[in-house]
């Protein structure tokens, strides 16, 4: 006789931006993985800066409120159009790893060819194709804005770094 | 006969990094200026990115309370080592910024130039005649750490900023 089927692993996926940060949520265990939720936090450009951020804070605690992940997943960042655009980029991720970090989550790192080939099999796919291919390979009825997307191939990501063997983490990082 | 002096604005002037975030704050009025705390927000290197940010915050928020400031300000970032520096940067502002707009607080930027004159009548002064003028200029009995030295004096720089004619902010920005 089987043992009762092991609790699934709740993983928060995000991609931070200032004006869209991209959200997925998922519950995987080892035979199967769900979609939760997904979708983008909203800033119009009028609203400042700092109410951005308290908005990709305010939005993402009641997410994770909402569904309890145990882990939260971003893509490391590796390219921004000039320093000021990467201070407000990492702002944003701030307030992102923030919210984790006060609900308890851990929070790990996954390199954007990484992602890229959680979704599609490639490392060098481009956006549109990871957006098709996490709709296939999640069988969601329709496909996923860019942003949400995004979030939810890094969930995948670390979804398929839990089956690697123990001490073998791939190029994750923990932040 | 004279009405009754006009409360001093509270200004909090921080310095934000990741291990070492600079603040301070004083209480301004026309005729002079008061200080009322200043100091550096050390995290060890031990601790996880995450952990770092959520201690800003918090230490942040209950200086926030504890002082009861209307205004925080900060330099306006032109430079960092590379992408991955400035995106941390941003994450320990993001954090600084959150916690000023989750208590309401007005933020305004200055350019790090701007803040080197409010300190030392020179826009290009080094940073140890920073730390040297502020002291000076505030009255203080030590020589402020680098860190703290940076948050008096955009505090100062605002300060200053407030004796222009209406209408007339300098190169202050609003985040």
């Amino acid at each position: 006789m089987a043992g009762a089927p092991p609790d699934p692993t709740v993983i928060l996926g995000v991609d931070p931006s200032l004006r869209g940060t991209g959200f997925g949520v998922i519950a995987h265990h080892a035979t199967a993985t769900q979609t939760l939720d997904f979708g983008t936090i909203k800033v119009p450009a009028k609203q400042r800066q700092s109410e951005a951020l308290a908005q990709i804070h305010a939005e993402l605690s009641a997410l994770i409120a909402r569904h309890r992940p145990t882990v939260m997943a971003v893509e490391g960042v590796i390219y921004a159009q000039n320093f000021r655009t990467a201070i407000t980029l990492g702002a944003a991720r701030g307030a992102a790893l923030l919210a984790a970090a006060q609900a308890g989550l851990e929070i790990v790192e996954y390199a954007p060819k990484r992602v890229k080939a959680a979704a599609t099999g490639r490392g060098g796919a481009q956006k549109q194709q990871v957006a098709f291919m996490v709709r296939a390979q999640l069988g969601l009825t329709e496909t996923p804005a860019p942003d949400a997307a995004d979030a939810l191939a890094v969930a995948m990501a670390h979804a398929q770094a839990s089956h690697l063997p123990a001490g073998v983490t791939g190029d994750a990082g923990r932040l």
